[in-house]
């Protein structure tokens, strides 16, 4: 890929407390992709946080001395003009949304967490929507450019765009680049060194192997030395007997699956004690904000890496340099499946390893699919395809099957009493639906 | 098919209240399929039943006229040696076994049935490894006869034979057969007349077409006209909303995954007023026999269609005599895969429309498999393919993953309890775990 | 499927010398499928021997007492409207371009023929644009009516209906009825005793088990003693030793391909002596209209059976009739792929068993696909993909891959001297092209 | 992959003459790969140029002042033994066998040709079981070792081990090395700049996409300005009308499927000429011989890169190299295909892009299959795996199948003809037909 004018890249949901760290990380890779203009999208409401978080962009590009025009803007066709990437990490209907996706299945004695069941469901209703509305946007001011996706549900959101759109589009999340790091540090290596294999679609894979220095370390993992889990998800281990028989590591997310009883408790306990998670970050974001307002900071503040979504930049900086410079490096990505996963549909979005190249991320094909776990993969993609479904055409019928097939989800009953209620407290969110 | 000197017949649990049934419907037939030899095999432990129910059938064949030998044996290699057909109806660990599969997951809140859940599990992996001895005998002494399987679970039966032994075998359930008189019942025509279309495997499986006539049926069906269950499974009714948007008729089986919560609250509550469904069997089976015993009967008793598995014995016939005489009629059937669910492996067994040959059913190709349910499908065949594989093996962790997969049990910690409790309870009946 | 207004049946082509035979069937089969009204589509060059063809049929019903309505137009619109049934049986160019189609390939070395080759691919561009344009009318006109496709090639016909329109249909040759005679008449049985699986496309498909009266015969027929062919083909024998270890009858089309060079030879010199085939034809057209005119004629002529086509209408009729009734009978018929043949296309057109329900035909799965021939079915059937899209779009490069890729044609220079000729010599008929 | 005692290769037909190529591969690579033996086998008959290469590779290892040992063996097993890689380029029935595979097809007018056509299926049918007995070894002396293999036909060869032995194995051909070379050349960039797409078999394989330096350059390339042929196949060029429908480069041994007849008539030609290609290969191998002979001979001598394998060390080298150190770089290999190509066997040789592991080969998922090739290429498939059946079971049947389904060949009676004397003139290299 070569741009005529120098790089373009467009931030929608550019307001976010993640920019500072994106910003770091295309500074840090200027010679290999110099980015000339970086545009910083936000709605009305984001406007304050992104005018604070925008200019400690400036300064942060002011101190770095180098060429890097930013521009902040409410204009989304604007920023997306002639952008070589466009970034999206949005929050439709912010951390109050989220707060309900939380609380309201926690209420009827189901898991409520923002990327999976209900919750996830719902901020896959009203996010769908507006990603295909950027997407038209795309299709029309951009159509070479590449859409990085972090919006949560990612790979939801990563098959939406696939199935919807003709943007080329990729998914990422920051779990796999985690547990390479992990696994590097585990053995003192450079990452460079390190080849896990990912299997599975996002927030729901399984690492199958572990190459560490061209020496396969999943023995060890399974017998208990690799447990590993990030910062904002609860650290609830896993059973020995269960990972040894079952042969790869879950990612962190598999224990809203596996050990649902046990993560349903502590997650109410913890709603009891310390409100919903969307509380929390709520909290974290206002000490943030007070930071990023202070005019003498030039630099991503450190407290920044305690917010969660850590190396979500670093993903993807590393990621737009291998599409600019065709690298062909590997990374894990979220792409369509295309028959990789043989019982899954083409169009399915999977979380897996590739080569990124200057045309896209080519798949490589997984080495060890176990078979144990290929039920339960397909149980959630057919959940997750019925919803992007049911978000583009508003289909009640169609939401209320993927309620009732998601494995947390007990009973068509328990998909009912969800569904009305979910759909009334989103409601201006839906138009869709009503 | 021909054999040289007339036809001979061997079934294996010969002593069960639903022989004379069986009995009944090959005197029926015999214009068609002339049976010369029936051979009623039981183990040591069924020799009280497998003479009053013996001799009931030596009384209705001597009523009947017809020249057929009547065989009462403990010697199974004696009854399978030259046999055509080998039909078999046991139940290892007798009722006391199924009672405890009922009882241990409900002790556990987890659902307790002898087909499906932690029940059914157990139910395969105390009969796999006598069934596939018998295919062992069959292979030996009589490698040309179809062996028609009966026993439950009947589709992980028929999985584990196409798998582990080079016999010709077909399993049999009665639901698809009831589902075809209730719809000749409802529109007043001949069976003849209609044609379900049964989509995914035993005791899991949608109808999603019902011509009547020529006629499809299914909008009304849908529409509420068309509920409908067995005896032997409680009638809570589906949601018409849900079965809108589903699209399809479930098998009453599946209300234990849709109303999963309904119905462990129904089956505690009777467990607790009535004891277990083996319980009601045991003294439904302790009256039949009582009537047996009567020298004076010469037929089938009414009192026997209560017992449960309605119409089981027209299904045995029907397809018996359709692999004798070529008729090339369609049964629903359970069949091995190959390829017809493209996201089910090729020896999974499944149960759909079939053609049956004199060398065996040809499936038709399902029009109409639902997106919703392809992932609870491919759930629930995950976990019998592994519990099939530990009971083969008596690999513990094999069946600790079968049991932790299992979309009824609701964590890994669950699995390992009931694991634990049920291998302890059945620990005789599972020489390969110990 | 069930008619309002009585049974109405549009026969486009209806001038064509096989209209008699038509009749006859649909006479004979009054009774289960009583027709109402019988329209005789024809164009204006066909006009002459659409009356005389006409008045015939119009004679045959008034014998019979039946009251059938028959009539004559040119305006193809009024005939198709709500029509029941639509069959065609067409011949862009007439024999004339047939001619054509068998003379320039084989100038150049390469077979030629009108269903295969550089001629069959011909015919399927001249033809391809005029029934899609029929299926314009019928999705407009008759959306639910079932479009009967006789017109060859008939595979590729139904493919390019099946990817181009949204009408119903089903493709039919009279190969497989004339081979399911031909076992009939062997063993001495009724038809419905006689059950060969055909796995294949339209005019390139193997028989790979031949039941009757529920016993294999093909080891026989594999042994010599089921040699068959019809009259329209060159009847050189089977190498036995290849018949064997192939384990399977191929069509007698497939001659061109196992016996090119012959075949080549023996067309070459027939050629040189009587003509291509289309002059044949076109002097047993000449006799047969001759016969037709004759006012006295009330019945189909014998010497019908020798003009090449044999039990064709019995195939519509049958097929015509399954449709009506929901007689769920087996018949072999081309239909979309869907998976069957797990290597081809969801929608190539394949040649198979099915069961004919009033909803459509359901395909059996075939039980034995020969490994040696996959490859060769998988080459034609690209070529015929090509072909078909060559058709839609007049694209040239498409045309020019579609030849090259031919099995037949031996090299892309071949390809493209027959292809500037072909092209040039049917231009007219080839309006996408030029 | 780390060894214990320094790595070992043992060079089955190590007194090829391509052995010095090899040996300088070694050397070059020493630092990264440090070989501490080098086995070099060969049979009796090849006494006499072992000893030859085998003296030239001791004074170039001698120069180099490495520590590697250098052997020459008879004795199969003890280089075998505890052998960290096998390498084999062997050539059963010499160059003799070799003239009778190029021949005999020309005098029955089919292309004879020693990796394809009918010449290529009796390399086959010679050497697979020579593999294999060579498998039966490393399975018991080193089960761990990487069978690295060039004998041709490679991916016959490659597809064998995978068939039926358990040992792991890759084939490996210079015609993909070769391209990239030309691409880099051709471009002005370092190879490693170079990423062309290879979709395909061994000798049959497409290339779809060729990324330089981040940027797609296949238009251009379709356009003329990359027509690349290799020193050993005759150099007809490529319809440019052709080449831009199809989207892609063949290689050039399609040549002889694609351009059937021309290359046929240069064949026969050049065989009236100069002798068969075999007759030049031998006037080339005797000059080198006395060239290695030289003993003031220490390094490669530039008349070997005229021997036609060009690079074939290269690839060799740089494969050893990246399982041995789990460099992650991508290679062009012959693997299982496993699902890649969903129209093949998931145990056929397929050759595509990989990334090296340590733990063997993980292909990429091509990107750009061109549908016009599939027919093609699953034809030959087709032919491969039959002829591979073939050679193991010495079965005349499936010998015939595979011979009759060859696309070079033009009918079964043809292939009966060669099968006939092409038997009998190898029937001292096949005693599994005799």
């Amino acid at each position: 890929m070569k741009t005529q004018h120098g790089i373009k890249v467009a931030v929608i949901g550019g307001g976010s407390s993640y920019t500072p760290e994106l910003v770091e990380g295309l500074l840090k890779s200027y010679e290999e992709m110099p980015i000339a203009e970086l545009w910083l999208v936000d709605i009305e409401e984001g406007k304050h946080k992104l005018e604070i978080v925008g200019n400690l962009a400036k300064r942060m590009v002011k101190k770095s001395g180098l060429p890097i025009e930013v521009h902040l803007t409410l204009d989304r066709r604007e920023a997306i003009k002639d952008a070589d990437f466009v970034s999206t990490q949005i929050r439709v209907g912010l951390l109050e949304a989220r707060k309900l996706d939380e609380h309201i299945p926690i209420s009827h004695g189901v898991i409520g967490q923002e990327t999976t069941g209900p919750g996830g469901m719902f901020k896959a209703l009203r996010t769908v929507p507006v990603i295909l509305d950027i997407c038209r946007d795309i299709e029309e001011l951009a159509p070479n450019a590449w859409m990085l996706n972090f919006t949560n549900p990612a790979g939801m959101i990563t098959e939406a765009v696939t199935k919807y759109s003709r943007v080329r589009s990729v998914g990422l999340c920051n779990s796999p680049i985690n547990f390479k790091k992990f696994l590097a540090e585990a053995y003192q290596v450079d990452e460079s060194k390190v080849l896990p294999e990912f299997v599975g679609i996002n927030h729901l894979h399984w690492v199958t192997s572990a190459l560490v220095n061209g020496k396969e370390r999943m023995p060890e993992l399974l017998a208990g030395k690799g447990e590993y889990s990030a910062k904002n998800v609860p650290t609830l281990g896993w059973d020995p007997e269960f990972l040894q028989s079952l042969g790869a590591v879950p990612t962190y997310y598999l224990k809203y699956y596996y050990m649902m009883n046990e993560m349903f408790d502590e997650m109410k306990e913890s709603l009891e004690k310390n409100g919903t998670r969307a509380d929390v970050v709520s909290r974290v974001e206002k000490e943030l904000f007070e930071l990023y307002a202070n005019e003498e900071l030039e630099e991503k503040p450190k407290q920044l890496e305690q917010r969660g979504g850590a190396f979500y930049s670093e993903a993807a900086v590393h990621l737009m340099r291998s599409l600019y410079t065709g690298r062909n490096d590997i990374q894990t990505l979220n792409v369509a499946n295309n028959g990789i996963f043989d019982f899954l549909p083409d169009n399915a979005s999977i979380e897996v390893n590739c080569v990124v190249t200057s045309e896209g991320p080519i798949p490589l094909v997984p080495q060890h699919i176990p078979e144990h776990v290929k039920g339960l993969l397909h149980a959630v993609k057919t959940y997750e395809s019925l919803a992007i479904d049911a978000a583009v055409s508003g289909d009640r019928g169609l939401a209320l099957q993927a309620m009732a097939h998601h494995p947390l989800v007990p009973s068509v009953s328990a998909a009912k009493v969800l569904l009305d209620e979910m759909l009334e407290a989103h409601r201006q969110y839906l138009p869709n639906f009503f």
